[in-house]
């Protein structure tokens, strides 16, 4: 059977299981085919219904549903919010779906030791609001922050724009709770921002995809917000301009709190979308550069990252001191995901990484590709890590274009390999990139991987077949 | 046989081993008991002698080596230049030392990507020197830094007062090379700030002190140096009000690039040991806060770093602007290790870490332990992270300190779980504090890497015995 077609049929959970479960659960367990088809699918091409949805409530009765699990060798996928774009939430081999959304309380905000202790299945958004009353973010900051959950931040490691300067998940988490695969509970790392008693259990955790184990509780390291953050925004002639003020702005003191980059086909979706958006005729490249700090300080800092991004290649720049400059001049970033939308609403979106200075090799490339294979590519991203949001424009009623697909994607992830990057930056592994890694990891590496999750879930029910490869 | 002792005898490694390693040693491979004798310590109480020294060339015949420990059981040891203190080098069950010393080249140094690729017996100063020529630093920057081997930082997780704004060796590190127990080649990481493919091995190395696998190579990330540093010298009235102030400096947010602290029995140490050195008669804390950044921005960041270190305790603040201002403030803190040595040369230092609105609780309770012990404990660290080393003065000839000695330990330790603490901020477990951590971690966690530590390492001969306790 096709894995991405849905396939529901009836709950096929054994009986002994579903009335041990519902003994734990109560009225928390789900088996009706609307409720499990609602659960079958996240924001990647995937979907699969499980057996039974079950809502968490505490720690205690996750490792007691896991304990009943690991006896029948029934599979437990961990959900947050399902904006994966990897299938990570959806349950390949049917069985269960634990979903944290009403694990949504924070349970300590701790400022004088800038940390906060939250239930995974508390938003990104309501971290911040809730850090935010006492003058501190939580770094994370992906586009789903408002509907996201922490829990799913953790098990991808996700990111965002202020990466750049703050960091990921896996440099702002502290500790951890979480339930193995034999239903054993677990606690890892400290309340400190140092601590080395022990293998890093916590960092091993994050970016696993729930393959290890179901965290239940996570205390996440606190930043104070700056004064004021600023925005520039600069075009440039050519990609190869735009990368050479990247490179020059990173080798600078002054570290940008994001440092964004859009391509010339991205310009022409934005221009096609909005005309009315100013960008300069010949700009055939964008970058948007923020700056936060100490209000007598930014003039100095905005200043530092213009000479660093001023080159040849520049067109333009404008700096938004005001807000309602910021406004405009986000406004053609902000354009491109309706945009993008709009003509490919089945655009594959793989979240690639390379050396800063291989930015330009890896969009040359990519144009070459993207003619060969008659798919369009258009490339935006997190710069200042490298991060390229690689989209390939599929139609799917064009039938050569369907056909290239797979070797399209074959020859992105070649072509990043070869330039020292990672397959994958902040979306994880999940089903969709599961057998590409090999191409990435070393094979004794992979190896050591599914030996460990060996020891966190001896019967291979946490996620099964999700981020490794088979051996 | 007390492990303390140096036991030097014939060398025990058996014949078929000592002819299978000088085939791949040649004359690396030294086995005379001089030798053998100077590889039995590091800065630790304890001394044992290996049956033979492997100077390392390259990471291929690394695996040879190990390949051959493997296959008879040899336990191994990697050492780098042995300025450790929890006797993490020392070759608790003899067999081979690995000394990294001759691995001290820099292979690349990447500027535009801001890494730095390098074998681990380059001292921490090689690496410094090489980025400053790129205007680069590498963060983690440990007391012995002149002669440390970035393969120690690695072990060990190391830093030092840099870490409260860049981070420790975990932080700054994006991969690794290795060779495990069964003598497999591994690569971990990226060259990216950036990557989620796969469990975070580089993260689970380090820190994991040589029992998991012998690091060969790493890819360091580097910084740019700031334009300018400056440091602000803070007396206080009590230890209250100096941990007021540090509460309050990390609650705003200009980050201070380094945040140190000693309490009232060092200054009454630096007193006695250079009473020319200024210091109110009445200062019962002192603090030592770095602020960088660009030039123009120096001064309202001391301005935000005076204003939240201001409270009703505060008896007198110092500013360097010239250096040699800079030079007298930081004469205090300099004189402090030197009468250290001087009064007790054998004190034992604790590396411990308490959340820092805890620190004030932290010290008093040391007061008290210490009234009742008979031993002076002075404190002194880095009070941004809540790293605070305690310095237990035993007077070895004090029938009645020496009598003290375990359970004062065993209180300071227990004092500091309480406080929500870690019993290791820098220094690691290796013997030293191997039979505390259970109080610290939970036995599911403590059983997981116990299991971790059997998939990278089969027959147990990397650093056996050292970090995790008996099961």
């Amino acid at each position: 059977m096709n894995s991405n077609q849905l396939h529901v049929t009836n709950s096929n959970l054994p009986k002994a299981v579903y009335r041990a479960l519902k003994k734990i659960c109560g009225k928390d367990i789900l088996t009706d085919q609307s409720d499990r088809s609602a659960y079958s699918y996240d924001n990647s091409r995937t979907q699969k219904a499980p057996d039974a949805v079950i809502f968490a409530r505490n720690t205690k009765q996750i490792g007691q549903i896991v304990k009943v699990c690991f006896q029948h060798k029934i599979p437990i996928v961990a959900r947050g919010r399902g904006t994966g774009t990897v299938g990570g939430s959806v349950p390949l081999h049917n069985g269960i779906v634990i979903s944290f959304e009403h694990m949504n309380q924070i349970l300590e905000i701790n400022p004088d030791n800038r940390f906060l202790v939250a239930e995974p299945g508390v938003t990104n958004t309501q971290v911040q609001q809730a850090a935010a009353e006492f003058g501190f973010f939580w770094a994370p900051d992906p586009t789903s922050a408002d509907y996201c959950s922490i829990g799913g931040n953790l098990g991808f490691n996700s990111a965002g724009p202020r990466a750049v300067k703050y960091g990921t998940t896996r440099e702002n988490t502290l500790g951890l709770e979480a339930i193995t695969g034999n239903g054993e509970f677990i606690k890892t790392g400290v309340y400190t921002s140092k601590g080395v008693v022990g293998y890093d259990l916590t960092r091993l955790l994050i970016g696993s995809e729930g393959t290890l184990a179901l965290i239940t509780q996570a205390t996440l390291k606190l930043t104070p917000i700056a004064e004021l953050t600023q925005t520039i925004q600069l075009f440039y002639k050519d990609i190869d301009s735009a990368a050479l003020a990247v490179v020059a702005i990173m080798r600078q003191s002054v570290v940008p709190s994001a440092l964004e980059f859009i391509d010339k086909e991205c310009i022409k979706l934005i221009k096609n979308y909005k005309p009315d958006i100013r960008i300069p005729a010949d700009a055939k490249a964008m970058l948007m550069v923020s700056v936060d700090g100490l209000k007598d300080c930014l003039e100095s800092s905005i200043d530092a990252i213009l000479t660093a991004a001023e080159n040849p290649g520049i067109i333009s720049k404008n700096i938004a001191y005001k807000e309602s400059e910021a406004k405009e001049i986000w406004q053609a970033r902000k354009a491109l995901s309706p945009a993008l939308r709009n003509i490919a609403p089945k655009k594959i979106n793989e979240d690639v990484v390379v050396p800063i200075s291989n930015i330009p090799t890896l969009i040359h490339e990519l144009e070459k590709i993207s003619t060969e294979s008659t798919i369009p590519i258009v490339n935006f991203g997190h710069a200042g890590n490298g991060n390229i949001h690689v989209n390939l424009l599929i139609d799917t009623d064009n039938q050569k274009q369907m056909e290239n697909a797979e070797s399209c994607l074959d020859q992105v992830f070649d072509l990043v390999i070869r330039l020292r990057g990672t397959l994958s930056g902040e979306h994880g592994v999940g089903i969709e990139k599961r057998d590409y890694i090999e191409r990435e990891l070393n094979p004794a590496s992979l190896d050591l991987m599914r030996k460990i999750k060996k020891q966190f879930d001896p019967h291979n029910i946490l996620n099964p077949d999700k981020l490794l490869p088979d051996a």
